[in-house]
């Protein structure tokens, strides 16, 4: 796994930022707190937790055009905001915060593959300095908390499974997976695709193996970031 | 698995044509060749195959808006016709049919779960039969087939795994499953998602069991409709 | 005239929903019931009604671009769709069946000639079908109906005036004319393009003459499919 | 028939520019040439012709939201431009002044009823100007004219047929039809729609010749402010 | 300073309508009145003000493309409406003309140089005509105004300041610069660009006090036209 | 002025990186080559220089919606990015690197007021480093400079004239003036607005006043950080 780095407090407007690094990748993540929930579920007496997902355009190799610009956000994009949008809603206790949405925005600053696992692992703590705001002011009573998440890419390169692609392994590699976990070694999400030649079931099994291992670790540093006890 | 039904030369005009039945679902797919490939593939030699899908507005339980006139795809929509366009370019070989582009297109007519994995399965034999009209006029000299690909999903229902769940199972699942799998027990594409309770690592196993069960009969029947040797 | 049939209850989820075939043109009109109307009408105790055009990408000879794709409806669909609704309006009395709107969605699955009059033909049968549910629940004490309507196309090809063209008579043809009319022979709607030549008035009358013909027979199959007296 | 003027040359950029009024609707006719085809006429030795149409967001007796602005062309604009872009296609001869385009804009400066016939009947004039300039320069050798076109509505109001309708006549009428005309007397387009009471033939017949008594004397306005004989 | 005309009451539909010349350049402004206020205004009982800006295709020398066509307004055009919204606000006073809002519409139908200085000094007495319909109809008790503006373009050209330049001077100038001012002689704006070579502070003040000059003849004509003593 | 850093080289794959920080105010800029240009410039042998500028939805103070997800860029960011791109284009010869474009992406990371001049003297360093590498590998022989420019903002808050506004004094004031210099004091833009109350001549110099002395210092830190004699 490369050199992981976590920044809280990264911007000074937000209730939760943010700066993730897993290398070369660097993904900025905010939280935003706001007093409306969508239509769907005005008067539910819950919330809401949504994602958004961004690259600056200079963030990679070669100039991308600015979805901004173009007037619409690509299918990639829209997969990798759901993919966090979800993972963040089973860390968090919708129904323990009120009707109050937060909005997750995980720009990348600059991509050396991983961008959507960074994001993820950097959003929970972000989600988490978000929700303390409103614990610290007693406007709910404990943290809406069901698990810690935190996410990586694992995918089998020149035939050996690797940990944490860059945008070099991931380019090259056959299959490439993207897994979430919580703290308790279980499943959010496990999406694998095989780039070239499919892959089969022990291949699949050492991959789940080496990521569940990662996030092991990764969830030991969101929580040594925010000073909770291992 | 629910009754599965495939029926070729469903529309006149397209290349390939199918309608596949999932239950109740029903899903038309087209395969339609042309001549031209996406300016990144100009001169290079090779073809390209991409997806679109769609859902007729009232495909659902209650009426959707229309995309077409709502002036945008949803995020959903994108990404199931992503997988679809993965999935089958694992079946092919681009590199076999010359500069053309095969346009799979899988529009929903009724909807009752699995939606998109009743358009792979069905794509499959929709774009198998367009190629043949390439092999039978001596354009192309072989069929350029690298695997034969189905998909199905699987999902943990009140704590039991349940093959092609319908709409109903799926709501209330678990977890929810789509596996793309070739003829040699391989992996295209897993994509897991807890919906309420993160997944262990057994449940994930007897999911996968259940799922290449499913597919090696899929693949059985796509081939009996075309008439190959199972 | 070509073949015409009419199958109810094509689809499971539509109030009311009609394959409407004219030779090789299939048309899937549903029929969708909302208690919500539009903002200009929230509060005058009336219904709207109104209709939505699709064709699915490789309904037609070449494969189109798929709206949804592109973005936006084109021209044509937007001609069409708004002459489903006004042609369905005249039918149906708004301020019968209270604060309603009824969807018609018209969705091409095949195309050879007619598709917007096969439209409305089978969009009476699917309207009527889904007013029977307000009926049959006792919600509404009546069918709402104002006529019958249904549509056709006449059209002079090579200096003889047609019924209900093809696709092959309509490309070459100097005149095509789309006629909606009334079960007691009124005119809802005339539609006369001179393609190629301008025609005159006895060419006209000559082309009305046929329509109306042709308009009396489609009333009769819709009554009878509907199980009403001739 | 309301007063109608012409005035050609009212803008000075165009190569063809008329202001045209029938009462209180004004309208601003400008005929652009460009050396540039569509890519479906490209290579073929031949011109196009097609008409784009607009209304200033104050033109009506309530301000309308500016098309521009709301990023889409309402259905009804769509289907106005297209019928003037037909219409005025059927006056000239395509073929007869090489791979040109000349695009027609029709902008309703003020609106009371007619602005589509009086769009069509003012861009013939502008169409016309333009062409000239290409005679004039020896670009073509001969003015590219099928016939003269010119468009009036027709309606029934309380009972009574109606030639050329003001807005308050227009929004109280029963039916109302358009209609263009060749200065032989031909059609080119009729589109009759029934407001509220379906029509019968003899309706349908007493307006038809309305029509074509009023085209008449337009197309007379059009040759005299032109210049030509009667 | 080109000849300056300004035409009250040039459309029949609303509250102030002007055509503004500026030699050849000509813009349709119209004032609308509406009782409603944009959603951040309400129930704070004030009004607002805001403008639009469009061009007709051909009001220029090569025809443009038609935003309403192409979906959307060029960033030039929105900059150019920021303004004139800008500039009118400073006229008038928010607060004293209730929930109301006033839109400035300013369509060029003829653009040689000038058109967005033109706009505003137009839409200053469209939008006093309009208040005065309020004031007239005792709904307010007196013009809400603050200041007369009016706004001029000057620029250097060869070497030379030169005030209202057309398009010739426009295009070939070194800098531009748009000025908004008072009746007091104060500034509202002061929009100064270097074309080609930058400018140093005694250039930009001789801008300055040509810019001020003009205006205060624009704004004599302002009230001259609108019957006000000097 | 608040304390002003620029950081060089801060992403890794942009021909020029900075990170521009104005007290608060957060801005990266990046400058990317690429060897196209716009089709107005094809085969004309120069280049081109233009500026994209975004803000990440939580970099003020309240979240804003993502551009990308609205499906467009406002007008404000339109207009902030044109003065972006004139403003540079004054600065660079761009008849002398040849047939490229430099893209400069200017993305507000933290916002504190100054965003736009942050970015304009920000994209200055960054694009002088970009044509650094094309000097450096010997594709161009010398830097194609022709000016420096920095930008900075002036306004009058509660009487006073002040220089380099944060937000709150940005709010609050009577006139807001953003002025782009060039290191021989001369004038690229003046811009100034209004926001409350007319500002008269005397305020218009003393604002000039602060901001050439602020630019003064701006260019120095510029050259400073480039390395360059000051």
């Amino acid at each position: 796994m490369r050199a992981v780095r976590l920044t809280r407090n990264y911007t000074k407007h937000a209730e939760g930022s943010v700066l993730i690094e897993f290398g070369d990748t660097k993904v900025i993540c905010t939280a935003s707190l706001s007093d409306k929930v969508p239509g769907f579920l005005k008067g539910k007496g819950q919330g809401w937790l949504t994602a958004e997902y961004g690259m600056l355009p200079r963030s990679t190799n070669t100039r991308m055009d600015r979805e901004a610009a173009r007037g619409k956000q690509s299918g990639r994009t829209q997969e990798i905001q759901r993919l966090i949008g979800r993972s963040l809603r089973a860390a968090f206790d919708l129904e323990a915060f009120g009707e109050r949405t937060l909005h997750l925005d995980c720009d990348v600053i600059q991509a050396d593959g991983g961008t959507r696992t960074a994001a993820i692992t950097g959003a929970m703590v972000a989600a988490y300095d978000a929700f303390s705001t409103l614990v610290d002011s007693k406007v709910i009573a404990a943290m809406p908390l069901k698990n810690f998440v935190a996410a990586i890419s694992v995918g089998v390169v020149q035939g050996s499974p690797v940990l944490d692609l860059d945008y070099l392994e991931d380019s090259g590699c056959d299959t490439d997976m993207n897994v979430v976990m919580t703290d308790a070694g279980h499943f959010i999400e496990v999406q694998g695709t095989a780039e070239g030649v499919a892959f089969d079931r022990s291949a699949l099994n050492s991959l789940l193996d080496l990521a569940q291992n990662g996030i092991g670790q990764l969830i030991a540093m969101q929580r040594e970031v925010l000073g909770l006890a291992a």
